[in-house]
């Protein structure tokens, strides 16, 4: 028997959920979930059965897990909770500042209906956090590092594209590699914001824009730039089309940490990932969560929970001997 | 409430231990259990109590969790289920292929005590099986390849030593760099033993043996030698107590898959540790499962468990909300 499951949104993240479910023969997908007319969604396979999110209320018995992919400013912070009052769901709520207030929200809701809700689930957060959490606790004595990248932001390129004169732009955020030797080093270095990483833009400017103008509201612009080496790039859409369509990203979690009588003993844990395209590597730890919330559900768990409360075996489709068997 | 440890076996493990419960300040030391004559045993710090095995089992009230510190060959597989019928324990099982049996024998009597007992605690198995567990659910569609080293290999080093006319030695297990490469490319590659690790050796032959004889016994040797492209170092005593007297270890985890509508797009998850002291790092994670030992207990679960079925957060010292705050 398959784990029923919805995608709810359908972006880039719900077309990676689509293709995750694929890789997964345990599970099936039962519809999409969309605000738009449902009759102007193409699904990536084309075969998925696309309806209006206002009939997921009446698909209470046909899902077992609602998978949420809509974004964590506007849409999860009211979706979560709301669902949770009808399924089993997963979102990937990556706000780090208001987890707490968010799990408490979706925490209420689905101890209310009886269900399960896995939040913040992804790499950062997901695996980055839990990389966080079993490196700090194997290695008290030590300090973690996260770095971001080569990766696209969705959210520093959405800056550029708001300067005025910018048609078109795309940022990646880099790792900064004497930074990253550093902590491979185990010297545990301050590090700056700037230090760290680099931010690099490719812009397409209008016709006649101001380019100079450009590039100092860029570099200039709080939160976002001014504590980064900047470097911007002009180039045309069809080099931004051909180069720079992509949506890959990746990172690091390092923690270095010493043992011994007198701390003589310095150890390394890194954690990377290198992905080609983050919605589908995101969309397929969502997957792999909702099998776990279906899971911790038979368990008896309700409530709220996190990367932080599954039980690992709970993400596989392997049974707990064959576990054991092949992979302890 | 401090969580009541005791180390049972004392070598290089067990001092281990010791050194990372210091570390811990939500533990304490109760004693450490040894087969030789207590007052023989001098402890890496010096002030723990020292108490003949024997004495265990009168130590049921002062003791929460026993952290067993002897070999996989011959001491735990009667050890573990033993202790287990008077403790809360954990153990570093590391015979892959016989933990199935294991799991069995300790399963049953911890359940017939109420206890709970992690076996298989510590690197591999331990942190690289949860990383294979993890990136295989994730990437469903790929491939996982473990590499160990650089680092001792006590096995193999004991091996060189079995051979006529070696007075010591000491044997280093390296990861191949283009096999590396070739798996971080994504390519998935089929690698035969002796294209994934070379292995090197420091031997201090006897006086007069022959050395040609002893390097030609070494690199032929079946199982341990044969199938791996093995350098044999002649060097003296001095040099291998001054180059040599280390046990460093470590190595990587790593899956490449592939996600999209036809495979179009490859990650790749990797998972390294550069341990200066292998049985320091191994008695760290023993001892934050310890912890995870003891919570699990609480929480009314009983019987064998390995690192599969502990929820990340039971590892911290942290609360659940501390953790969801600061790591997630």
């Amino acid at each position: 028997m398959s784990i029923k499951i919805g995608i709810y949104g359908y972006g880039n993240l719900g077309r990676g959920v689509e293709c995750a479910i694929r890789q997964n023969p345990d599970m099936e997908l039962v519809a999409v979930f969309t605000r738009r007319d449902p009759s102007g969604v193409k699904t990536a396979f084309g075969d998925a059965r696309v309806l209006h999110v206002e009939e997921a209320k009446n698909m209470t018995d046909k899902i077992d897990v609602m998978i949420l992919c809509g974004g964590s400013a506007t849409d999860l912070p009211t979706q979560t909770p709301e669902l949770a009052s009808l399924f089993h769901v997963v979102d990937s709520f990556d706000t780090h500042a208001r987890i707490p207030a968010h799990f408490d929200a979706v925490d209420a809701a689905a101890k209310a209906s009886g269900k399960v809700a896995v939040i913040s689930a992804g790499w950062d957060p997901g695996m980055f956090s839990l990389n966080r959490l079993y490196a700090g606790a194997i290695l008290p004595a030590g300090k973690d590092y996260t770095f971001w990248g080569k990766g696209v932001s969705q959210g520093h390129s959405d800056a550029i594209r708001r300067v005025p004169g910018v048609k078109n732009g795309k940022q990646y955020t880099i790792p900064v590699g004497a930074a990253l030797d550093a902590v491979r080093s185990g010297a545990n270095p301050d590090l700056t914001t700037r230090e760290k990483h680099t931010r690099e833009c490719f812009v397409v400017a209008e016709e006649g824009a101001d380019k100079a103008e450009i590039e100092r509201q860029i570099k200039e612009m709080p939160n976002y730039f001014a504590d980064y080496d900047t470097t911007v790039h002009f180039i045309t859409e069809e080099e931004l089309a051909r180069d720079h369509s992509g949506i890959p990203h990746g990172g690091f979690v390092i923690r270095a940490g010493k043992t011994g009588v007198s701390g003589e003993h310095t150890h390394i844990i890194e954690y990377s990932l290198k992905l080609d395209s983050n919605p589908e590597f995101t969309g397929s730890v969502l997957t792999a969560c909702a099998r776990a919330a279906y899971r911790m559900a038979e368990k008896g768990e309700r409530g709220c929970k996190t990367v932080f409360d599954i039980p690992p075996a709970y993400l596989s489709p392997l049974s707990e001997e064959d576990l054991r068997r092949t992979l302890l």
